[in-house]
């Protein structure tokens, strides 16, 4: 019941009753044979956010799937590279990287858009194309971008783009009202997504930390098959490694994966209701 | 001559000099023989903000108007409710709260737009209509929701557009250069709104608290009154209570009222500059 | 290369490692022989946000150039005046504040949106065209309004869209593949802004802050140089002053102007990453 | 039952079999008691289109309505006119115009869009629009642009787009499933429209011609009650003639009157169904 | 060659050459293990513009795929109707309509635009959409209206809309760099259509004309499962019928079958350009 | 003095009155010392429309601009060809073509929409763009593609918005208060154009032809110099000729070029209004 209640009164319980917040979050090592969909605004974010933690929950027979909301094709310095093919470059380097972590190809859905402009498509059906896919795959746990309190001056266009387009999506699944058409002429019922799990948390909004030095090395080379995102070849497009490249991008990964407690660790915030904060 | 300041300086006010806030907000039953406008995402959001508000602003002798972006009609799991049938069952609901907090349904007006889609509707034409409202009925104060600092991550959409689409609209209305054919054509006047109170206020922004003791049956009979917004209707529609549903529903409806110092309460911001924080 | 990864991983520098943010501003006299880039949402926020520091810059020998997103035609309570005619006069007073500031009229670019009603541009174009005036520019700084934490509810729409738009328009200038017919038919290089002074900052968010003294007398009439931006003229417009009018708008102006250890400030955020907190 | 399958199979009725077209137009004369709304694209066309008939239809008893798509604020070489000003005197000749036709200035419904600029608009919201005002007038008759198949060189933006719209209009003003909320919230029904009159028609398509001699006069000086349509107060405006610049547009005006077998006319395209060719 | 020349040069083609025309349309029974593809406005254009020659193409043993813009979910003078039930009720005669043609449900592909409203989708998406259906299943055949010369002023909307937008899907999927995503990240290869058969074409334009005295019961039968679109379940519906009004409905029906020589016919413009007149 | 009537009553002009249409066309070698602007769909349109006029107009002393709406982004067969080096190469393809008729590449002017997505561009500001070149240029002559009546089925998009979007900028670029912020802050006057070409015309519509014969080797040389746009490049990307091939495409050329009384011939309709006939 209380479920309702959070959906209808956001304000009030957020504001001004004493905090119901999220359960407990799950560990990770109990989730096991969901299904997850991750939304992700780039074919990279996703090894960066979350690398480890999805390696392990593959290890542990969850189904997941990814969804790429962008294909990237703007960020490179190179002069002589063109734009369809740095999406193909980012197609193959998101498919080896999510490889490595234990996610076949057939598992990426890519819905094409641009690189930085996504907040210029028709918004409108952005939310309808989300909500077809979790009506069609009806996750347990939707992983995306946290559309957190901070996140205005940062992550601007794709990345809140895609934290909001989802979040709305999510919503939008579960009342079948919403494009009915969806249920009337592709048979897709109405889901109502049970967990969520935000990355790109600020530090006081993440609530869930995993622990990945198990598959830090997984994280490690997913991380570093995405070649063109990377010095040299972000300034000059090659698609291989020199070792001395390799060894200086690798060392610049480890400065920024977050380490506690002598551990290699990612944060999320967990939520069962899509505005709970 | 400070108002005109506060509408051109606001981020120096806001941020770097002595804080000149809002003036003390008044006390409730001081309001009378006014003229109230509140703008509400949909047909619920009135009763359950501030019902209580409502009832006394109405004993008191003000003439209150509720304008209703939307008609609600996506919130349903039964699947064998229709988007239009739906509409039609909350018009009603939302006329018979009303009508216990003594507003009459001549005062409701419908601007009719899709629920949960209010983001996507030509904004520049949103802000034109309220702009209309504004400037016909020429409020000593209004209601909206307020475009807190928190707001993005719970009331996305609806609730969002709702905000800010008031407050541009209540600008908007003051200079009669805005939509000057309004003035041309209508015959309308532009008009500087005095007075804001905003509601679903997180804690820290509010400073307005109205105790609702003395109208607490007619908040909890408003609230009510929306059956297809509880259980059992939301998942299987009826128009009508069992005894034992309907305690439920006012148990579930007790623990989100607001109580401070053994009193109902509903919280408000007051605000008489539209940047006013 | 932390440059690099501050553009990629911006979450997780803002909220989950050591604040790496800014390197220290620099002192505004060693800002020098500079090409700087102000945009401004109104032809008037470039002077009484930063008038004082503007002119310091001229006098330093620092090409400045002004970008105007709208052209204020809607900001008066004349009801005599027309939009055309608002726009008119605030082009004269525009040219005149910044002729006072050192800044000549041929340095200001008009994008010409109207007042209050950027957020319903195309825009997509409009980054495009903030886009194209970086890369023929190409600025060591550019000045724009800050998209700050507390932004959202105080300013709304221009200040805002303001805010964002020259952001985006800031990464999209220094990738090629963003609006590639700039480099093509237009023959525009890409640009990399090196650094960033925001100005409409909150109190928590300034991390420079430039003593006007010096040029205290030019800042004032570079104000007051917007005769319509003041009372009377506001109400009932008048190209010119009575002194007492004057006088009294000098106090208003006076108390607006930020003091700080008995000297007259401007405060701004000063960053050398698009997205750096 | 006819009516329903041209409604359904146009095409079938155009092409390939007999033409079943409209039946006779009735007289002028016949026309009595009746409810007529005309949307024109410009406060001028009407005069211009069809002042005898309307003169002829008020005289005999008929309720006339004007609905105005624009206000006519762009077409002036006079340099010191401003839009706002050009549509306050526009309003004030379209207001003398009808009047001297026999329509009162509160039968006008002004729409307020931009002269030129119609085809940007929001169209989805223009249908709704024109809908709302047919299914509240139930006009026996409705009278517009005809969009006919020469139409595409020469009356490019208002004048096609007023034409389409009013038909989408008329189509949707029939059906309660087009814009629901205009019956559930605005209390109005369906309303099917029995008969158009659509002026500014090709030769080939005319069917219905009016014998405007009797009121010869009356379509004069509405005509010429447009003075800023005129020279002189084209180039440079002035609200009043001299007695040789009327007689000049007197001269002028003459000749671009139809004229047939000795007789002044009017002519237009009667049809009882909106796809009827 | 000739084909990629009048590609290029159609407006010489058009007016300032003998003219190249189509070469001659094929026998309907030659036409044999074809993959045809339809494009329809509402769920009944199908059956009424092409029914009997359907029925020929499927006893032959083509692959049929109807596309359907629409959900025809507006046109019902049954006030008791709402959007979505008509919805459903017309997908299902939809359904059967073509089961007596020959055609099987899983070969309806449903895009669910709103009736009548198809002009104000993303008209962009709606080509891309397109596109990807045509690239998808790479038919011999394309079918769907004709967007001919006198079109403008009787099928308005959707009629036009679906005309115009899979003309535009033709074009676009023969060349890889229109919506490239589809080859890269579908894996759908580009599609150049080799022949079109346009229905609803006006007397002038058919070119093809297929006898359909064999399949008479069969157009029939599945213009008559349309039974919400023929009185009395126009005006209120039933899903079933009375003899007498089945009667009567099927005498409505022949008179606008065409009729030529004796025989039952449908008529097409065949075409092997997309630009071909 | 009737310039401005048919400005104002087209309808009547073009149907029911003896026909007043054009002044009669010059001849082509009467047109001296005259700026021409000429608007082209595609960079290869102007060489194969009117590659010949374009010769002897550059040989006689006018100042020849092309402004070229879209980059041909996409008109490829070719698999590995992408939409950046396809504008790259046909950029320089149109430079080569224009230097061969004898105009320089500092007078084409980039507009650099995708090719075949032109309908898809923000409209409005489409025109804005438009009325701004006409404003800085002030043509004695407008070309550009006729929308004439049977444009519809073969033009569709590009050129048809090409066509129109030109025509609306003229009459746009006549009266200054249309974009008004172009004369304020980009100094541009109003202007009026005299006469227009139209190209692409049908037969029925041409009403200018122009011997081709002394420049014949110009026009083929332009034709031949977008190699791109023929075989074998179409399929497979070389940037010259084998002998053979440029024969083949020669011939090809040939047979496409209009021949009259043994003259090469290039046709126009000549207007000296927007609305003409």
């Amino acid at each position: 019941m209380l479920s309702r209640i959070s959906t209808y009164f956001p304000a009030l319980l957020l504001s001004l009753l004493p905090a119901i917040g999220a359960e407990t979050p799950p560990r990770i090592e109990d989730i096991k044979g969901k299904t997850i969909l991750l939304f992700t605004p780039h074919p990279d974010d996703d090894a960066f956010c979350c690398g480890g933690t999805l390696a392990l929950l593959a290890k542990n027979g969850n189904t997941i799937r990814i969804v790429i909301y962008t294909n990237d094709d703007k960020g490179s310095y190179d002069l002589e590279m063109t734009g369809e093919r740095l999406a193909r470059i980012r197609k193959a380097e998101e498919e080896e990287g999510n490889r490595i972590l234990g996610i076949p190809k057939e598992n990426l859905l890519w819905l094409g858009h641009h690189d930085g402009l996504l907040e210029y498509v028709d918004s409108r059906r952005l939310v309808e194309q989300a909500t077809e896919v979790i009506r069609r795959y009806r996750p347990d746990i939707v992983m995306t971008v946290d559309p957190g309190s901070d996140y205005v001056r940062w992550h601007k266009t794709d990345h809140r783009m895609a934290a909001m387009n989802t979040l709305d999506a999510i919503r939008a699944a579960e009342f079948h009202l919403y494009f009915p058409n969806q249920r009337l002429q592709l048979g897709l019922e109405p889901w109502k997504v049970p967990a969520m799990m935000f990355f790109y948390v600020t530090e006081k909004d993440a609530n869930m930390w995993v622990n990945i030095d198990p598959v830090k090395q997984q994280k490690e080379a997913a991380g570093l098959a995405h070649v063109s995102q990377w010095e040299p070849a972000m300034h000059k497009y090659r698609p291989d490694w020199t070792p001395e490249d390799k060894e200086k991008a690798r060392a610049e990964l480890h400065t920024i994966i977050l380490k506690k407690g002598g551990h290699w660790m990612e944060a999320f915030r967990w939520a069962t209701e899509f505005n709970q904060y």
